[in-house]
């Protein structure tokens, strides 16, 4: 029974999520779907990352098994056939170890949120980023933002819902940089996220590339081990999942 | 009676084209009636370019003139709101003098050209780039672009229902860089263009980028001087007009 691991590139704009649910069409059950119309097979595919609705992938990156053999090419090229007109790309297939899992073999995660920093409201953007308005200073987003890596209870920047055992969580490495006159990314790396920490961390950073807070008052938000004290959630539109690395 | 000179950026994905027509939604047409519903004015705006169903812009420029007199600052607010919820955006405005011309004052134009190199269908970038399987050479087709740089009769890339009357043009700067692993960005700067002539010349660099042609045939398009010896015209997905340099 081969196990099937691929890369797949997601608009998440029209999507539910990632996870299947009977709210709405989750990129789950677009693609288990568009598996089943192939094959002829059920199967349940597993996430690398969890994506809220809204949020995109760039590399997410799931596993599943098949009762019968393709090569890889075929499973790619059926998966991208079938799902169409919906916005998911296979963008690589291999055939892996029957004791891959796409969630728990993951060594990192590794996300990227796009900032457009503006007047004028987004055309070209709309859904792909998140439009703010007041000028940030990046380069202090940036210095700020290394109090965070390291190893820490991160219980100030995760979702109220958030299911985790524990809040304790190694970032690996936070990079805020200006792209261009308008466009900030910021580049998150870490073993396994707490639900909503990248939207909650990006959130605190607005507040200090505008000046709101400082360093100081970012060392005391994660001191406060509080979800209260942070600010804001940055909007889903902004967010990518970007990469998984395995052992 | 002030003249209002604004910079637009639009995803032309769901328009017609940026001229009013009677087919569909343009762009001018979306813009004259919020216009009209801010200043309860009828106008007509100049572009500086023409824009295809489907080409994007990032800055475009129009003019326009209105009987009463606003700071740009609320012109600019009432246009983005009125145009909500297409996907036109004003970047800026001003007031300029009367015989400013959005068209006919413009000393060059720009456009971007992007391509997406990949064997994977597009999901973030889907109408917005041209997708192209085969791998391209970045490299062979800057080098070969370099032929079309100067002043040259350019009947090979002008479109058959192209109304100028002569096709002697000048282009300035053409670049085509190989911006990450995947996408190509091909830009091309000149005082004006003939009808479809950046999708035209982007065909003609894939033929070079895929190896089907080198230089000496495209040396033999240019000098043919007739639109059948050049290759297809690229998709309007791909391009974006980028820039007007004015007087």
């Amino acid at each position: 029974m081969p196990r099937y691991k691929l890369i797949i590139e997601y608009d998440g704009s029209d999507f539910i999520g990632m996870q299947r649910q009977l709210t709405g069409l989750s990129v789950q059950q677009t693609i288990e779907e568009a598996i089943t119309q192939f094959s002829s097979e059920k199967v349940s595919i597993s996430f690398a990352g969890r994506t809220d609705s809204g949020v995109h992938a760039m590399g997410q990156a799931i596993h599943f098994d098949l009762a019968k053999s393709y090569q890889p090419h075929q499973v790619t090229g059926a998966i991208n056939h079938f799902v169409k007109p919906h916005l998911i790309s296979v963008i690589e297939a291999e055939i892996a170890d029957e004791s891959f899992h796409a969630r728990f073999s993951a060594k990192s995660r590794s996300y990227i949120y796009k900032i457009i920093n503006r007047k004028a409201p987004l055309a070209l953007m709309q859904n792909k980023a998140w439009h703010i308005t007041q000028k940030l200073n990046a380069a202090a987003m940036h210095d700020a933002a290394q109090i965070l890596v390291g190893y820490h209870d991160l219980s100030s920047f995760r979702a109220a819902d958030c299911q985790a055992n524990s809040a304790q969580r190694t970032i690996s490495e936070i990079r805020v940089e200006q792209i261009d006159e308008e466009q900030i990314n910021i580049f998150i790396k870490a073993p396994s996220f707490l639900h909503n920490q990248v939207r909650i961390i990006v959130g605190c950073l607005k507040m200090i590339g505008e000046g709101k807070w400082n360093k100081t008052t970012l060392q005391e938000v994660l001191n406060a081990q509080d979800r209260t004290k942070a600010a804001q959630t940055a909007p889903a539109c902004g967010l990518y999942f970007y990469k998984v690395d395995y052992f």
